[in-house]
């Protein structure tokens, strides 16, 4: 193991340098976990057998810890990827992985992190089938970030909009908010301090969807709440849709543990991210019938109806409060939660 | 712009929020720069209308200085992204483009490198469809990192694969080696204070990698000599097709200020990085075609026959010299030049 650090035990430059030890890396670190007859050529592309249109999208991850209660950035990046394609109704399918790491990460941790993208990428049903490694030196990065690419099919017929969206339509959300951020904001601030039981909600929703869809093809449009929360995809959706958008505050699940931590934090759980939580709009009579195929998944065991597309054309997102009120409910402006993904 | 710094010229950690702030970001920054009917929907998926195979393909760069001397990260993101499609036998179409910002970048200097993305894009024939922004802290990153990952059609009936090639082949060059490695290393090293006209070469080659497949269509093999330089895809030709590949010194076109910058820092031209260089293997009756259609175009005036696949089942790559000798060319080893890419 000479080839790495004296002790063999971190990352080193050399490991990015597209020679030999970046060769070593890959057998040692990724191709145990990762390999996969599309991945092992290990060519500059991966061939891709579709035979229709796809759907395409990238994320990087930067979140801080690595590894939280719940997760770690290599479930994230999975999760995070197979979501936006599920929410675009592809069957997601293949992801790509670029890491950056930072010069004397420990490889243990690379290892558990990779271990994690193949256990989350089997539990998605998809595979990685092409990948970049790049090492930069101490201080130059924070131990480890990121990016996940993916490509799926799509799925004939289903086109989701926000401008589809009509009043009368219901919201719906497949479970409590705000879960993801809390739990990597106390683990950062906190550390061990916090007594807390709180965890990442992050988990891949391809099955869930497809299920939706399955269920309710006249489903009008799909949003993972992530940056930004449950409000920046209300508020989107008001503005995209033209309508106004109606959220029953009494309605949205938010577990007592997250509205403490909230509480004590100072966030509004609106507008916390999170990691496996989608935003569905159906037909006010399709509402019913969403909640329970919703409700039948292990991922949307909470879900709930939790507002409406109102008969108003000004664009804006409304929260009927507990106490009767109403409140404009917005976009977040910047980053209150700063590499929370 | 009070939402930027105080005096709105530098990236704030809220860029990277997700929520008003970075779509400000991306209005003012990506939109003017970067707009196509794909994109425009900033929906988290792109949906491409391919009706195939596709190839898919990704990289991150995190070259410094990000501009330099013939291009900067952002040209050079777009074209390896775009190469490493075309080296496969796809029609490079889709990029996504995944931006880690360090807190502080100048608004102006993203402002240009993206302006470089789009321009790059133009000259490749492709289109940014999907992308993400993060920012992290000061000292979490180096400026600016870029991940691009690519989506092309594959041509059908074309196989590009080592272990297609025979003895007999004839290994080609598009033009001379060592020209981005060097040029970054005299701009990093040196600054200004070296004279030198030296120019990276990084350029998108899809076209040319068009025109050669529809001259020579049982082309085996092709790869761009990015990272590991022509030794790197050299000892990899020979160890993934079996056969010995014997490279001719003499005639590997090097240009005398590459020639002079390698000797003077001490490095070996055939490991330094390429960006706009890519290696073809055609049957040995093909030779004299492709090489023309190579000269033909703006991107392989210099091409030139440079060795050929020997008759010897050892899977070794062997340089003969100037001097009538013979040397093993391996695989680089490690990490010669750092964040060359």
């Amino acid at each position: 193991m000479s080839h790495l650090d004296p002790h063999g035990t971190r990352v080193v430059l050399a490991h990015g340098g597209g020679g030999q030890l970046t060769e070593s890396l890959i057998q040692d670190a990724v191709l145990p976990r990762l390999a996969n007859p599309l991945l092992d050529p290990l060519d500059d592309s991966a061939l891709l057998p579709t035979d229709g249109p796809v759907a395409f999208t990238t994320d990087s991850y930067v979140v801080q810890p690595l590894e939280f209660p719940g997760g770690d950035i290599g479930r994230l990046a999975v999760c995070g990827t197979v979501n936006d394609l599920a929410v675009c109704g592809a069957r997601p399918g293949w992801l790509s992985l670029g890491l950056i790491i930072e010069e004397g990460l420990e490889l243990d941790i690379l290892r558990r992190i990779l271990s994690s993208v193949a256990s989350t990428a089997e539990e998605a049903g998809v595979h990685v089938v092409t990948g970049d490694t790049k090492v930069v030196a101490r201080g130059q990065a924070d131990g480890l970030y990121i990016n996940t690419a993916g490509v799926g099919a799509l799925r004939p017929g289903i086109t989701l909009r926000a401008d589809r969206c009509r009043p009368g339509d219901a919201i719906l959300i497949n479970g409590s908010i705000a879960d993801h951020g809390m739990a990597v904001m106390l683990q950062r601030e906190g550390g061990s301090q916090i007594e807390s039981d709180l965890e990442s909600d992050v988990a891949p929703l391809g099955d869930l969807v497809e299920a939706l869809l399955e269920a309710v093809p006249e489903t009008r449009f799909l949003r993972d709440a992530t940056r930004g929360g449950l409000a920046g995809v209300a508020a989107d959706l008001a503005a995209h849709s033209g309508y106004r958008v109606e959220l029953d505050q009494e309605s949205i699940p938010v577990r007592p543990a997250t509205e403490y931590a909230a509480d004590m934090l100072g966030f509004d759980p609106l507008t916390v991210a999170n990691e496996g939580k989608v935003v569905a709009v159906v037909p006010g009579d399709d509402a019913e019938r969403a909640v329970a195929v919703l409700r039948d998944h292990e991922r949307g065991r909470e879900a709930a109806v939790i507002g409406r597309i109102a008969d108003e054309r000004d664009g804006l997102c409304e929260l009927l409060t507990y106490v009767g009120g109403r409140r404009v409910v917005q976009k977040p402006y910047g980053e209150d939660l700063p590499r929370i993904c």
